[in-house]
């Protein structure tokens, strides 16, 4: 299903770090779909949350633990979104904190919650305070392929990466897992994503870096355009390796983060619900990359565009008319080129007289496609990718609770 | 397929209208795919168009024309849109138009050309001037059933509408056809749609009428969100039933233009691409119109909720998500309340005690469903129609052009 995507299970521990999973019968049989990571003392930690105004119960305690004190624990469900649940949502978000404060001997405001799943059913919050216990019992450094499973819903393959850099000749290490699937839009999607670390990197910078890593990873994904009430992305930097990242050291830090990110945000598109293409679409040309962006999108996310990708059909028209519709001030039809690959298809509005369908055809019949527009209109570019929409899309969405 | 639509069959001839279709071989076997609308001399018309910013040369065309005359004829092809053609494509439409005007006698800038099809072919021009003659042989005032038959492209059920109103003691006939099926989105659609009147009508006063019906009608549906490189919608006036509308009646006859308007709209949503399921997403209690509009909107198109419609799950935690994600400012999730049909969903941000599951799934499970939204933060409200998402839409798009 996914597109040229293997699960990574060669993932590293990181000093600092213990993950515990299991099956706390949220909703799924068989598989384990609870975890609980501890972050040891000291460790600093930077997140980013869904922008929608109906964000999740867990969303809410977790922005507000996080701006009260360190986390301690990571405590993430699967199965259940605990999203427009109202009052007794929050109600129970903070029931499962709390049941962890006191079994982890922590401050209930050093427990960041998360839950993915179905929206609109209550939490059960009985199943996971039970399940506490064994979890903290089991905690273990090099559980992160376990907690990589335990986080998917209806993903197909476990999204992972380890990294490591050399920073003044000491190694950094870096885990990451995420899951996504459906719901994947700029600004965060039905992400769950948690980044860790054994550099010490101070909480400020930190969630510096990971804002200006967003805006290149995550926030240039799109699947359908919904995004979700439960996104989270959480780095934690644990100090353990004896880095210490400042402006000095920085640039080399970020660019490892980046590009671990960079894996797990495009191993969510690859893995699309329903994906058999991975797409990437860029604009150059733009006044400004938020312009770049907006034309993106429109392409990104055209239903036309991304039925005529299912089905390898060149149907150009459809990326132009998806441009045409873009929301921009007097956009000059007559300044647009287009390429798909590496073939042009429109050179400053005009159809080209090199195109000829059997080139189109060889691009679109790859599994893995690149659209390229030329707006002529300035220098600014953005690139967001994307994935086809198959029968499987509404196949996985029509029957998703059933 | 298409939901709660027959075709209707009953038209009623305009005095002062002559109709003539025909097989030109533009793509299709065995039906017409070419129109002619022959308008008398002095009729008064009315246009709008697709604001796609690559609109197809016969849409550059006809505004132009339009602005230049008093349209004589009116020549629509089936199977090929003339879009994305380039300089090649206005050459092209211009043709067509220079040889009616010399077989038809009149001047070109009095024909407006319409394509509708694939996008970004030639438009075989030899084969439309070479079915004219025939064509202008062959009109006649009671041809408006085979009218909205050529004019069919993924449509399942043609779109046809009569109606008669008395203004003064007299009577006024008016009778509409459309196509549309994909690409419907407000700022209209890959639709074509002509409705012809016998009243007076001056151009200024049709064009304002238009205005207006086009924004409670036309603009109020949606289907995928992507508009055409083609969509026109033109009314026509002969004046023939000797009845002049003027301040005193204009209410009245813009009213019935509206009515059929309005039919003529929610049959394009009916016949949508893969529709099961005629929605209606109201949205009430929002500052403006535009807020209004633009929640309505992001929950007609949100592909999560069209699928579960498809699906018939009463999964409203996506109707949720949508409104949350809806680009508007500071919406407080705990003033909005939230009805599937006349069952209470969400009241001021919280679940509805009284809401059980069956009775979700009993609203979900009728073939027209409405959406019921309340803001809580102003007092302007506004209806979107669209249609569901299901596996037919991506057959229907992924294999149009094979």
């Amino acid at each position: 299903m996914a597109v040229n995507l293997t699960f990574n299970e060669d993932l590293l521990p990181i000093a600092g770090v213990r993950l515990a999973t299991l099956n706390a019968g949220i909703r799924y049989k068989g598989r384990d779909d609870l975890l609980l990571l501890e972050l040891a003392e000291g460790s600093s930690c930077a997140a980013v949350f869904t922008r929608n105004a109906f964000c999740a119960a867990p969303v809410i305690v977790s922005r507000e633990n996080l701006a009260k004190a360190k986390p301690r624990y990571l405590l993430v469900n699967a199965g259940n979104a605990n999203a427009g649940t109202g009052e007794q949502g929050l109600a129970a978000a903070k029931a499962c904190c709390m049941a962890l404060a006191t079994a982890g001997a922590c401050a209930p405001e050093q427990i960041l919650p998360f839950s993915t799943g179905v929206i609109g059913q209550p939490l059960p919050v009985e199943k996971i305070v039970a399940a506490l216990p064994s979890a903290l019992a089991s905690l273990k450094e090099d559980h992160w392929l376990a907690a990589a499973k335990a986080i998917m819903t209806t993903d197909t393959v476990g999204k992972a990466m380890s990294k490591q850099i050399e920073i003044g000749g000491q190694q950094v290490t870096m885990t990451g897992i995420a899951k996504g699937a459906g719901m994947i839009h700029p600004n965060m999607a039905t992400m769950l994503s948690y980044v860790a670390m054994d550099a010490q990197v101070e909480a400020n910078l930190l969630q510096t870096i990971l804002s200006e890593v967003v805006e290149e990873t995550y926030n240039c994904i799109t699947i359908d355009g919904d995004t979700s009430t439960n996104d989270s992305l959480v780095l934690a930097a644990t100090g353990r390796s004896g880095v210490v990242i400042d402006a000095s050291n920085r640039a080399i830090f970020q660019q490892a983060v980046q590009d671990l990110c960079m894996y797990l945000a495009q191993a969510i598109v690859r893995d699309g619900e329903g994906a058999t293409k991975f797409i990437s679409v860029s604009v150059e040309g733009a006044k400004d990359r938020t312009e770049a962006r907006v034309v993106g999108n429109t392409v990104a996310l055209s239903p036309l565009v991304k039925t005529a990708m299912f089905a390898s059909d060149p149907n150009w028209g459809r990326i132009l008319a998806a441009v045409g519709r873009s929301p921009i001030d007097a956009l000059d039809v007559n300044a647009v080129t287009l390429w798909l690959g590496d073939t042009l298809l429109i050179e400053k509005g005009q159809p080209a007289p090199s195109y000829r369908e059997e080139l189109g055809q060889l691009e679109m019949k790859r599994d893995e496609i690149t659209v390229r527009i030329h707006l002529g209109r300035g220098s600014a570019s953005a690139t967001t990718w994307t994935c086809d929409f198959s029968y499987d899309y509404v196949k996985i969405n029509a029957e998703y609770r059933s």
